[in-house]
């Protein structure tokens, strides 16, 4: 017996219909003996319909307000998954996020959790029934509903996996794990066994949408081990023990799984593309203290996430060029912050692109491996892909390239790496 | 100053363009210079669509999980309001059932208040800020979410302004006030600046479908002072201070409007006519001890609302005929449930009619004078209109007659108790 907290997203809520296949795969894994809690997602599209609602009410609309509607989505899956489990012969209840409690600070509409206190919950899932949790919403400490931000519902989840000590954590999505690069770009990518925390961090951060950023972090911290896997199976085929996704596991447990054999020492795990950032180039920046906070710091006030920074030196004598990406979205704004400031920072011409695209290498296997970077750029410019810029952390380098040449990229670096799957190998 | 609570149906919140309406209608009030509260039901449609969705989920819904789901789009509303009331300027913060706390016994789906503890709330109104309350909604003793069944935001209001201890519910609907009678079928009907609870109460429950009946018993109870008034209306033209609407109060106030020249002193409040009831006859039902149980008992086990009974003595030795109404919605029902007993009960036959009409007429003041049920028989004898049977209570006298003399002999009454406008008469 374990006990296994499940995870399904809008898509899989969308209707009641959808939510009757949801319950089957519940039961399923109640059946095979184990304790189970769902945590749930708005039906898809419900939020988006909600959040319309207070915009047209007020412009700067009230965040504790704003969670009031917003959280009355996940509220309405959670009884009508309660109430359908209840159909299908299982003992099943809704625990809302102030009954739980799950505390979280008073962030509204962006709230973290502190604490889950879930004894009468935990109680009530040893004596057989499934506990149903809306995701996204929690309870502030002055008794207000508080919202965690889109995608919270993986957070949730993750957060009750770790209050209810649960041996894992399932989150149903509508891919069926976690691939060594886009299945719709590559044909041979691999669905992965396992990826570590740090490896899925990564991924999660240039592009790779399976899981929210937050959620992988907090399973880190915590140790929750996450299995991905698709909502949209047959769920009759794979028997309930099985681990048909992916799973997410810290790093001991990833050389465990290699010690036992079942899985195979990488060197990169994945390949990522996001054609979502665009370009900004400051040219003949002085080259003083300060220039750089005079740049950067308006747009962190501003909220505008900055990724890449490459600062090229000597151009002229006490000059430089900075180049940077930035979300192709607060591109526009970027781009009016920073002239308004030119003076002040004092470079000559501001040049954006957003016709660019960010490869990524991920893999936890480079750490012990030089040369995966001059791999990269090799195999690239053996194709004649030019390299405007490149980053690289402890597991990742990533390069912008040409936004035409992102899938031709990202073909040759999984062959390049080895990733292509077997079975389809020409 | 006074404290007052205002309570705004469906229709009145259907959409954020009549949210902001109804904002506008709220901040008027706060800045006369009262203290408020505002009790709101669900966009008109939302509690149909949740209640669909229940039906789907399962056949025999649990109802601890159904108010879960049907409480959500009171939520929504009370959100949308504060905001808005918020985007106009005033401080405003929604108070959801379980954080004011409603407690109510734990009857899911027709939960019934037994207190309000609003210590919070009150102290917030008193420092400035509108209470935004979604109605129908409470909280049960063990922390789960109750809801008081259709229409249960009239009540909702009716207990707030008890708790509060306001001057004052003014419960905006679809009508302007309460009516001598329907002003559909009777041009020359007036609004009443008054009626007492007990009229009210027997207006509601012969089909004037101006206020939930519990609202109004409860109202009765408590002490509390309803007004009637229309959210259609033009709010710029009344002073905040005037009361468009109809009062419901208790008798000692009627006295005292009745006494400053406020009122005219009634024989006859109001006429009303209800087209949904069935009469039914079983004939030579024999005339002996439990033989009335046999017939009433499995009906109100089945929940069928009986309302008249009428039995007509002596038709043979040792016989009788028993006659009675029920909603025409139970009609079938009730006579398949007679039928099934016709041994054990020994009537001859069932003879059923929905095409028939109940004719009421309502006043407190025919407590104190006789004539008023004879006046009636003769008004409607004179124009040929046939009475198919009678009750009376304290202050209400009502008739049986055929459908399609339900407009005729609204009309005769309304001019035979004087109650015809008098701007208006010929």
């Amino acid at each position: 017996m374990a006990r296994i907290v499940m995870k399904f997203g809008g898509t899989s809520m969308a209707g009641t219909e959808r939510i009757r296949r949801v319950a089957n795969i519940v039961r399923k894994q109640q059946a095979a003996g184990h304790e189970v809690a769902v945590v749930v997602s708005a039906m898809a599209g419900e939020t988006d319909r909600l959040i319309n609602f207070c915009r047209e009410a007020h412009a700067l609309y009230d965040p504790a307000e704003y969670d009031v509607v917003v959280a009355s989505g996940e509220q309405v899956t959670s009884g009508l998954l309660a109430m359908t489990l209840q159909s299908l012969g299982c003992k099943a209840r809704s625990w809302l996020g102030w009954q739980m409690p799950v505390n979280t600070i008073e962030a509204h509409s962006k709230a973290r959790v502190e604490t889950i206190d879930a004894p009468e919950m935990i109680a009530s899932m040893e004596a057989g029934a499934i506990a149903v949790i809306p995701g996204f919403q929690g309870v502030s400490a002055d008794r207000r509903i508080t919202t965690m931000g889109r995608g919270g519902s993986d957070t949730s989840a993750v957060a009750v996996a770790a209050a209810v000590k649960a041996d894992r954590c399932d989150i149903y999505t509508d891919v069926d794990g976690v691939y060594t690069t886009d299945p719709r770009i590559v044909a041979k990518a691999r669905k992965q066994k396992a990826v570590t925390y740090e490896e899925m961090l990564e991924l999660a951060s240039v592009g790779a949408k399976v899981l929210q950023t937050r959620s992988v972090g907090l399973a880190m911290k915590e140790g929750v081990r996450i299995q991905v896997l698709s909502s949209f199976g047959d769920e009759d085929a794979v028997p309930a023990d099985e681990m048909p996704g992916t799973l997410i596991v810290s790093d001991e447990e990833m050389d465990q799984l290699v010690e036992q054999g079942d899985m195979e020492r990488q060197l990169v795990t994945g390949i990522a593309h996001d054609k979502n950032e665009a370009k900004v180039i400051l040219t003949r920046v002085p080259d003083k203290p300060g220039a750089v906070a005079d740049i950067f710091g308006p747009l962190a006030e501003a909220s505008i996430n900055v990724d890449m920074i490459i600062q090229n030196v000597g151009r002229d004598k006490g000059e430089t060029d900075v180049t940077f990406t930035v979300p192709a979205a607060d591109l526009a704004r970027a781009q009016a912050l920073l002239e308004d400031r030119q003076e002040q920072i004092g470079f000559n011409r501001i040049i954006t692109d957003d016709h660019i695209a960010k490869i990524s290498v991920v893999g936890v296997g480079m750490k012990s491996h030089a040369g995966v970077a001059s791999d990269m750029f090799r195999a690239l410019s053996d194709r004649g892909i030019n390299i405007q810029a490149i980053s690289t952390s402890e597991i990742k380098v990533s390069v912008i390239i040409d936004e035409d040449e992102t899938e031709l990229a990202v073909r040759v670096l999984h062959t390049a790496y080895g990733l292509d799957a077997k079975d389809d190998a020409a």
